[in-house]
């Protein structure tokens, strides 16, 4: 908590640490009045709850941070929940091309759908994955390009992809504990530059509940994300197995 | 030459090359079309020459790439002729302050006359530069830095110091060849950005003549950047090994 209290004790009153300051993994929670968004009465919970976290960071990072213009071209890397939000978000700010990379081809299918215009197995690929893109399917490079995956070495990819002079890269992954990121200076030099994203620069009380509203509107269709639902707090332990899986975007545990 | 060819060739016909695609060293140069601006012809060569390289491209850092505005807080590093340059031109948009570091505590005279508000020695420090800038001279760091070393060390630190949430920081110094920057990517997660700069944005053709102009203007002095002259294209090796002491910031050849 902001205040360096926790949200729960025991019945020993000793207390019970939370994740990364913001699970509950409970029917009913303590949080700081800060954290608290009034959403309308109208939003059906089991959809709304994806705007707490992955699905609006995925949307912020091209709406907010890299502010992607009408034909644009970008670079998506990690087809996950954040993944396609970024997709989702980079269509619906008309972006010209969206290239999709993972190295599971079985998220092409759900990328291109919601609107990847091409599809990278970086797996298969017998040259780096950057010069791929800018080089084979783009001369230069992309406008925006965004690392959903958390792997330093795919942050790199993502900057390196991007177009000289101009190109903007975000990172919105987070990286295992102690590790970096590099690069050759001259990547910047030439006109690169290199961002990163929380929560897709959206503030929580002014602006979750916006989204919920072109949820509510139709303007911004989330079911897709939801792969997996459980019921009782009691599946949360299966709703976290399921998110391991490949298959899993999003898990909803219904109380 | 940017169709492959060479400036020039001696009496055998054999071709002499050049330093970095831009010197001469010479009376009379062959140069492309594209690389020629035509500049006021009232403007003192010995003047002007400045505006080819460093001094446009550290007020282009600030102008053009980072587009400092007013009351911004600045840090520099590396207080050579392009490091006053950023210093100038911070100055001149309003920045409210300037922090200027280097490890050569004899560069702070010259950079406090330009317009820097604070000097920091960073080798006198028990801790980080960075946390030096962000942590005592300032609660969360400045909203702009600029690494005017090429030491990519100092281009961590500057990015380091800038500020969380908004930051931005500028490459603007030449690493040696093979060297790389890196930083932890929650640097970036937390809303810090990182750029680069080649000859500060500004197209020469276009950009140069109007630099020229504002100097002989007097809106953009620049004498105090030539701190050596020599006389005939003989001198242009003194002129280097001046260069390479800590006292010269620009020394011109006059032919």
């Amino acid at each position: 908590m902001p205040d360096g209290t926790v949200r729960f004790h025991d019945k020993e009153g000793q207390p019970i640490y939370h994740f990364m300051g913001c699970s509950t993994m409970s029917e009913y929670s303590v949080i700081a009045e800060i954290s608290c968004a009034k959403i309308s009465v109208d939003a059906p919970l089991d959809r709304a709850c994806l705007f707490g976290c992955g699905v609006s960071t995925g949307l912020g990072a091209v709406w907010n941070t890299c502010k992607v213009e009408v034909n644009s071209t970008v670079a998506v890397f990690g087809l996950g929940a954040v993944g396609l939000a970024v997709i989702q978000g980079a269509k619906m700010a008309g972006a010209s091309r969206i290239i999709a990379v993972d190295t599971n081809a079985g998220k092409f299918e759900a990328a291109t759908s919601i609107g990847a215009t091409d599809t990278v197995d970086s797996s298969k690929l017998e040259k780096p994955v950057q010069q791929h893109i800018a080089g084979v399917l783009t001369k230069w490079g992309v406008d925006y390009s965004f690392d959903c995956t958390g792997n330093t070495d795919v942050m790199r990819a993502a900057l390196e992809c991007s177009h000289r002079g101009w190109g903007t890269s975000c990172v919105i992954g987070v990286a295992a504990c102690g590790q970096e990121i590099s690069t050759r200076p001259f990547q910047l030099v030439t006109g690169r530059c290199w961002k990163g994203t929380a929560f897709g620069g959206f503030k929580s009380r002014k602006d979750v509940p916006v989204l919920v509203q072109k949820n509510l509107d139709g303007e911004l269709p989330i079911d897709h994300f939801v792969t997996h639902e459980f019921i009782g707090v009691n599946s949360t332990n299966d709703a976290i197995e399921a998110l391991h899986g490949g298959g899993c975007l999003r898990a909803v545990v219904k109380y």
